[in-house]
């Protein structure tokens, strides 16, 4: 996948400051999605502070891996389903209105953790993404995100 | 509420080392939970660098927030129901299984994020948790978490 560019980084500048996923926020975790056949996958090192209980990652970070990289992935969807690509106007953005993930076992935090997400719906403003959070081979988490497409007035203040 | 200890400072030195509650987890949220009645309250100031758009909080923080809360408010119902201080043995510490968040509207970053937690439902092994997040008088996001009691063996190996 390394030849693809994330979607992430077709965000323009002032969506970009996201601390799960914008590449313009320094302290954050940055995360890159790609597609992989219809599936988009995510690929997120915890780092050691990333704790729950010692060995194990906190539910916190994989909420946010999950909320994150199912807002790219509704939005990559959606350009793609206009059969056009990420950097052509006008911009589709999304937020995340409702979130819900299962905990299914510990989380190694000493791991790759990889997110695999698919369109389950896709309608012209919401789309539901549903995913898989693996590490070491094993489902940890699942997830479920309810995406809207993002009115242009939040960023008219700015 | 400034005489009561927090949830989380009852905790054993092992098990406070979560980034979003442990409160040896120097780099992490260290969110405080106490008692209001039937409610629990936490109150969480977002750093500068917890942004989605500009303005406004990434929705990961939220759902750590309500995550880390959740968990805590279970605790202290367990021992509640009890009838026993939460620093009295056995420990009675909580894992969620599962985690639903609403994401009603926006939230602003320059404000307290007040999330109040009430107990749903409490078994023997699992605690529901439902709550609200408020901003400047404003409910913004609202959880439900369904915690189950950590198995000791978790901690066994360290």
């Amino acid at each position: 996948m390394s030849d693809q560019k994330a979607f992430q980084d077709y965000y323009a500048d002032e969506v970009s400051v996201c601390y799960g996923c914008g590449r313009l926020n320094e302290q954050g975790l940055q995360i890159k999605s790609y597609w992989d056949g219809d599936e988009a996958v995510c690929t997120f090192r915890p780092r050691p502070y990333h704790t729950a209980i010692p060995g194990y990652v906190y539910g916190g970070l994989i909420a946010s891996l999950i909320d994150c990289h199912s807002t790219g992935t509704a939005a990559a969807a959606a350009y793609r389903a206009e059969g056009r690509p990420m950097d052509t106007e006008p911009p589709l953005r999304y937020v995340t209105a409702s979130l819900h993930v299962d905990y299914l076992r510990p989380t190694p935090i000493e791991a790759d953790l990889v997110v695999r997400a698919r369109v389950e719906e896709i309608g012209r403003r919401k789309i539901v993404v549903a995913s898989e959070l693996m590490a070491g081979g094993q489902v940890c988490a699942q997830g479920r995100a309810v995406l809207v497409q993002m009115p242009e007035k939040w960023l008219v203040d700015e």
